[in-house]
């Protein structure tokens, strides 16, 4: 038995629990002693025991002198679950294997630290890559106080969203539509613009064979237009957030409704976005309408996007993107990292490319 | 050694000349006895012997006795060649295995039945489905009387072609563009606008590094603008149509350019395609410009599409396809049959859906 | 999120576990409520707490109407860690996704009666053949009282296992050395006779980069030859246990060492492993010589085999199997599970083909 | 097109006459232009025109200015049909692409010297290492004036060839005694000792579905045993020679059979082997018995062997080599190339190691 095999191991624990941390990131733990595992662990939710915990405490006395693989390096503050370096050391471990480093500030190489300075030997950077993919929305979170935002569109081949009267209902295939719900599952949040509200009164659930979590739904509306009868609005299936710069009052008839004002003069979708970071919203998954994609796309605001392209042609109606750029140069780029067939339509997933030194200083 | 594996090397031989035989269909042959090969053939150039004459010549005195693979019925009728199904019974072969019967009026049954009159044992169906996947053009233009036609795109993930100013350099990689020249040599010809020529001045050439076979260019140029000056007029490389509606003379100082003109009583398009199988031009590739491309998708005169997809957001400018329906359900269906990633690009190859029983009374 | 998903993941979280848990199976467990993942567990070693238990564990009160996939039925009797079954129905566990049913007869059904009774859905079935395959070992112990039993060999192309002189070394190579190893860790014992021990002198221990499990030691030895400065006598690193028909005493100086007499009147090799199956011991590897191998196969005592060839002709000495079956009709008959290349050489998994109703009646 | 799409047509034209084109090597070639193919070409038997007249026939005129992709060196000599080197010069071919040189001293660098000397350029090493194995067997026959050996067996996992009392029948399974037809098709003749035909009169011959070559049957049998009634005596389906070192006179009643006295103080099997290479034999498929099989590993006489290893145990009977090798260092070394289930078997293709610079000054 190998190193690799047991981080590959923690990083399928870690894998496995994807989109219900937020706004922490995925992490799994493996205790081994000679080839034997002592203890495993994950981390379920935010405000629980971290993945080292759960393995530590699996592996009780036994800990002494084995190794702790973990996919993310262990916290050394002391926050509501103490820090799993103090909890380590205690434990008597001999060496952890760390696939890689915190970017978390109050973290960010200090755990590791802790452990060396209490004679602990640890290994960092193996699987690093892989690590770093998967923790990418909390990497994120981290660095910019935004959520990881995804795009996601259905087009048709000539690339658009709907037809000029607005007929977007089945551009896609039934898969398609599955796989939505797959994606909205693994998202702490989902958000709309009110025209899609009014056009459609969408639910926004997920709904799975096994059920899903639905993410907190969060309507674009700035002229407070969400009409109190929305099926998001009445339906109590989870909570509804209500970004606007209106000053009008209007009582919706229910709980899991809130409305939040943004100051005109403030950057709307930034602001929004800023706000979501601090209520703890890690991943937000964008369903549209086509003037919120386009002002994701043009403040540069979206991480990736899934693109699902119908084998169609309607040739009229909104494009994918509006924009005035005037050079081919000018277009926004991104990358495809993985192009599948979904039924009979194509699923492109992509993500933009970074500007160099942009991102941290824009607000 | 079974059927099955001398009848794809049949089929091996006859894609091998995919793209040189028309307008007739690419086809192989193979003659064995006792598990030896006697002889094969491909069929190479329209006017030269056909796949099946090759390979027994190649048996000689020895095809008394064996067995015949060929990918497509034997003719029967009296061409340039000589009948191949009196070829085949004048050499005392045995047993004749045919992969899929000719479409050809002329043939259609006729040489299976030439052979089994003669008391040859015919089997027919084996590796159907890939030897009528292998002359898929062969048979459009057969039942129909044009070319099979494709076009080819390249645009944004937003579905645009070019910028509104016109831009539409570089939207696809190199190695896009070294695909398309790929594509270029399997086609009899390739067809664009008159706007294309003002704009691009292109050579549509095949720039391939050992080579490639030029198609013969074809432009569409109502009102006979393309200058007396233009590549495709001047670099003597392979035959230009131009096929207009216009009376003008113009004198285009080049043996390899020829002016065709259309009565603009006609439908344009349709009229030019079936001119265009009258010549004997079996497949035709279209590269644009965007009306040329919506009018071949409206007029259901493509059968397939190769569109790259760009990982760029440009926002304006002309897409992919323009046209007035006003459900998502009127619009023109297509199959993806194959979704690679070229470079950067994605590649993804459609099919259109034909429209049941109404291909062959529209003209 | 489907059922198959979190089955695949309760199977991948037992599989981890497989060779640190006899005589008990090995099990994973996950409890899920709406797609969120609420709780993992593995059972890890005997006497340790069920998988069921940690998974409860960990989810806490929120197991409440949640459903629980197992790898294996939960417990129904009350053992050293209290019947899971009652732990499940106490946690207000609405589903239970059960693969396989427990052969234990003191289980088999009645966890999940048990459960039904107490008014929780039960799905049985799920990835079965997989959960079956994963736990043969404790399935046949259960069965049959005694260890699964594994035999290893290496020989020549020629089907040697040494020359005749008795040279054994380096018949395959060292990746086949290494992967020997890997096979140990995952065994509760290792069997060898005198004659490897005082031939070879060897530590049948396991050396792996990042450590392994050492399987206790079984030394058949009727006449009680093993030297008292054997490296299986000396090294302390793990029990050896000595079966022996002889009256000598010998005084081996280690309290790692034991001494079992058998009954010289008993059949030896069914004795010892029906001992050995007593002190649960669930897993056998047996690494030879070659009387002993014939002795296991001719007895029908080994359920399956890894056998190593090496390219290489040697041409005399002991061959894998010795037996005087007249006719190939008589011949052992086993199946290829898997053949790989391992290094230069070959290595051959197959399973002993089961005698018919045979297997329980006869001792 | 590139020349690598090129070269692995010629080389798949060549792969499909393997074993039918003996004592000459199998070769492909494809004559190309502007990437449209003019002809195609393979040797098909000995006396036959090469492959090159092929392709070069086919071309016509229009060779005049393309490229030549051949898999071996045009031949340089004036054989029976004409040196292809010339024919090339003549045709005006402008380039030559040579998977491999030809080792038969004749031609040796001598055909592509021919044709650099006559202004043709050639380039050499395209798909060379692919080339030389399709053309093992007539390199090997080249360089030693020997067949290429191949030895077939069927053993049992314990290294049997049959049980002591010699039964053989049904070893392996109906899929591997299938199998075995297949290699047999691919084989200038099949050997093996009067033992075989005594004990199973054989036919020997290829029973394929759709046919199959039957390879000359060569019978060793010293004491001239063979009864004149045997199977591949009075069948008449092919030649067949019997190597002896009797005087006896025995008068077989078929003109099919041949005996051939081989001189007692000459080694006898490498004598045979010499023989038939000067026959023009240039691969040999030797299917036992044991003590041939013996006999070609201890004298070096196989080049590669087939070994069909069946999932059963025997315990008795002669192995698949005896010999009285003291250390497992002097074993007779293969390397296995591939290793594959047949039914239920497994099929080791293994190739002998060479022993350095013994195999030319041998005999
Ligand atoms: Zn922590
Ligand atoms: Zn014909
Ligand atoms: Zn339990
Ligand atoms: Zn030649």
């Amino acid at each position: 038995m190998t190193d690799l095999h047991y981080m590959q191991f923690a990083l399928q624990l870690a894998k496995e629990t994807i989109g219900q941390t937020s706004p922490n990131p995925s992490v799994g733990a493996v205790c081994v002693k000679q080839g034997e595992i002592l203890g495993i662990g994950t981390h379920l939710r935010a405000g629980d025991a971290h993945a080292e915990v759960h393995a530590l405490q699996m592996a009780g006395d036994r800990a002494q002198g084995a190794d702790l693989y973990v996919s993310l390096e262990p916290c050394s503050h002391t926050g509501r679950t103490g820090a799993c370096s103090d909890a380590i050391i205690r434990s008597g471990i001999r060496r952890v294997i760390v696939a890689t480093v915190d970017p978390n500030e109050r973290v960010a190489g200090r755990g590791i630290e802790k452990l060396r300075a209490a004679g602990i030997e640890v290994d960092v950077g193996l699987c690093e890559r892989e690590a770093n993919m998967l923790n990418r929305p909390f990497f994120h979170y981290i660095q910019t106080g935004m959520p990881y935002t995804t795009l996601k569109a259905a087009i048709t081949l000539d690339g658009r969203l709907a037809t000029s009267r607005g007929d977007s209902k089945w551009i896609t295939s039934a898969e398609a539509r599955h796989h939505v719900h797959e994606l909205r599952h693994q998202y702490d949040a989902i958000l709309v613009g009110s025209g899609t509200v009014l056009d459609d009164n969408p639910f926004l659930t997920t709904r799975l064979p096994q059920g899903g979590k639905h993410p907190i739904r969060i309507i674009l509306d700035r002229r407070l237009q969400t009409p109190i009868d929305a099926n998001v609005v009445t339906d109590g299936a989870v909570q509804t957030i209500i970004f606007t710069t209106s000053d009008r009052n209007v009582a919706y008839p229910s709980h899991f409704v809130r409305v939040e004002r943004i100051d005109p003069s403030r950057p709307f979708l930034r602001t929004v976005l800023k706000k979501l970071g601090e209520e703890g919203i890690m991943t937000l998954f964008v369903e549209g309408g086509p003037s919120i994609h386009a002002s994701m796309i043009e403040e540069r605001l979206a991480q990736d996007a899934y693109v699902f392209i119908a084998p169609k042609l309607i040739g009229n109606g909104p494009s994918l993107f509006t924009s005035d750029r005037a050079e081919m140069n000018d277009s926004t780029k991104l990358q495809f990292e993985r192009v599948t067939q979904v039924g009979p339509d194509i699923l492109a997933y992509a993500q933009f490319e970074k500007e160099d030194d942009s991102c941290s200083q824009e607000l």
